[in-house]
């Protein structure tokens, strides 16, 4: 790429960013958690058209996608999820006649529950910028993603500019939870040579990501009055040692033997995290029930069959040791994440090594420095291009602090950077035609 | 008493039974759960009324009776909650004129959750008769007890007699989580020469309840994404260590040197229950918060105040064990019981004495067997009666069982003995006038 178009980007990207960190503080106001993700969609959507894309706006339906491998187990009912797609559909008819290679921009809507309000410095759906940082739950887990896409896109625009191939821009939900947003785009037909997903990883390059399960393990007790506790069985208690159980096989499956190339030298990448509990109705009863939620990371390459299977004979093992429980045994409920880990490192296409080498040299051209390599102990959607879609997946984008945490915050210059990069990687990877 | 009296009391309990068992089947289908009880009061004004009683019902005000020994701290409003009294004024004047003596008859209206109903045989507030036992939640607890009250003075009434004393029969709300109600019958100036209370203690006197606390324990933790488990701090995890140092405080209180007199053989008297947990917002975030729910109990004599006192020692020393906990320690609020024991076999008056040979005397003509003694591992509202109004409280009540469990039920033929015995101890303790 010519450095004359780098520098106009660049300062078509900086003349936006009042504009794209509005744009970010507005999206952010909208509480998009899980089943809550309309009002932000609609946003999106508008956005969207405003620029002149051809939108797509569809609700999930679950017999369009539980058959696909990716797939993850969804308890209740789906209508209110809503997927949007903007399109842009590069005029020379791009790689299909011989012009650019075609890119999806992709980025989650769904963001984590705030937790409690109390502990928020300052409320987490009415954003705020102070030091350079923008605050609000989504802020950075990952509106400033979507924003980035969006604003990059406009970086081209405003240098009179289209993507020479065909870009799909993609506002998912259940990133969170599932992926079933990003499983359903592919259903739906989504293709292209490249996917580009602003997570929030520190403009590091994600060459390795983890696989994720989600159970529940819903425990009965033996009711009684408290007065006669000895002849009840406490539901909440039996979870302690289920959950110790638990942990030594989180402890196994971490140790070096079991661990993929990209982690071996991780000495706690996988995470078994108790997410949630429940039980209980009455302090002087003896408890009947109690549920807790899990979540189980797994390195790339390790079967999800596999893993439930053995979770499964810990938890069952574990209650075999309570009187009560012996005999009503716990249910286990998968409600969420089958995610398998998915490494870019692995892909040993040629798109993959070319989509590394253009972001590379983005990232270089704004930062002055080399693109870093991180190896992570989460899941996101690149998953789906990654392994249901032969597309190399690159997760890049601005540094957060606090995900999932109180005070979620974004830095904007990082923002900044990762905008300037993404619009320089459109550029170069899709090639541009004059519009 | 004369013989003739005794089988004219039993031959009307007999005539009426199938009233009071319809009686009993109708008061349990109200749900009346704590916050829920105003149908099941309004039922019982109704029958008092119907009877010719003088009915009081009354909202209880905390503004009463929150300085009143034996008050428990309560969270929320008191909208709901309202007692029903129900009075006979002897004839004669009662004991003020030389007549005979007077006579709380006590119950509780509220019943205890009843917890998931798939686990239940049949619907909890459906109650149903089988082979003896009517099964249901709160029919054993206490609703067969204000059956037996009710349908006891009704044995009188049919023998054309009605008590020589003033008799007061009170359905009280929140005896299950304060005595709050029971007490407010205190405050406003229900006093008697004894109380009976017939809770469901297979026709046993309980000769010494426990004290019991109840308290919630608050924790925070430091929230994060999962994939960052090890720089947050889980909060539903954190409660382990304090479970297990409150289970190790519960095991000192039982050793045999902290025992009082009537529980000097008792193993394992005082119950410490883990009776409801709620935590974490989200399975791939560290859980923020948690809160458990704790009741423990106490021996007669021992302080509510040195409790206390143990308790927060125990919960701090073992929160600070924890990293994150040391600097963010726990919050422990009371909310329900702050109940002292009660032994009526500490109580050397006259009257104790005198009631219960009454009761003894009721019980043997009615079963042929001495009356046994217990002193049980729970609490009720004698303590109110006994500890604050100088009044021996007779605890003696039907067989039920299940009682805060599934499937509770209460058998027929004990609350048949249970209130013909209850008939002869009104007639005998009060004496009795024409009608």
């Amino acid at each position: 790429m010519q450095d004359d178009l780098k520098t106009r980007l660049c300062d078509a990207v900086d003349a936006g960013f009042d504009r794209q960190v509005a744009f970010l503080s507005e999206l952010t106001a909208h509480p998009s958690t899980r089943g809550n993700e309309q009002s932000a969609q609609g946003f999106m959507a508008g956005e969207l058209t405003a620029r002149g894309y051809e939108v797509d706006r569809w609700q999930i339906d679950i017999a369009d996608i539980q058959h696909l491998p990716g797939f993850s187990p969804v308890i209740g009912p789906y209508e209110d999820a809503v997927n949007v797609v903007g399109t842009h559909r590069a005029r020379s008819g791009g790689a299909r006649s011989g012009g650019g290679r075609s890119l999806i921009l992709n980025g989650h809507i769904d963001v984590v529950p705030a937790g409690p309000l109390d502990m928020w410095d300052s409320p987490p759906f009415e954003p705020r910028v102070v030091d350079g940082w923008l605050y609000g739950r989504g802020g950075g887990d990952m509106k400033a993603g979507l924003a980035s896409n969006l604003f990059a896109l406009d970086a081209l625009t405003a240098c009179g500019l289209a993507p020479g191939g065909d870009v799909f821009f993609q506002s998912v939900v259940e990133e969170e939870c599932t992926g079933n947003g990003a499983l359903a785009c592919l259903a739906r037909g989504y293709k292209a040579d490249a996917a580009l997903i602003p997570e929030p990883f520190a403009e590091h390059l994600v060459t390795a990501q983890l696989g994720v399960l989600w159970f529940q393990v819903h425990l009965k007790g033996l009711p009684t009055h408290v007065a006669y506790a000895g002849t009840g069985s406490n539901a909440i208690e039996a979870a302690i040692p289920l959950i110790q159980a638990l942990h030594e096989m989180e402890h196994r499956w971490n140790a070096a033997e079991h661990r993929s190339d990209d982690y071996a030298h991780a000495e706690h990448a996988l995470n078994l995290n108790i997410g949630r509990i429940q039980g209980g109705d009455w302090t002087s009863s003896v408890p009947a029930w109690c549920v807790f939620d899990v979540r189980m990371g797994l390195f790339p390459g390790q079967s999800i069959d596999a893993a439930k299977a053995e979770i499964e004979q810990v938890i069952l093992d574990a209650a075999r040791g309570n009187a009560f429980l012996r005999n009503s045994l716990p249910d286990i409920v998968y409600h969420g994440f089958h995610a398998e880990g998915y490494a870019l490192s692995q892909d040993s296409s040629e798109h993959a090594a070319s989509a590394i080498i253009a972001l590379e040299a983005a990232h270089h051209s704004v930062t002055g420095t080399a693109l870093e390599r991180a190896a992570i102990t989460a899941t996101t959607d690149a998953r789906f291009f990654g392994l249901y879609a032969d597309t190399p997946a690159l997760v890049y984008g601005p540094r957060a602090e606090a995900i999932h945490g109180f005070n979620e915050r974004v830095d904007l210059e990082s923002l900044r950077r990762v905008t300037k990069a993404t619009a320089m990687f459109i550029a170069d990877w899709c090639g541009t035609e004059e519009v």
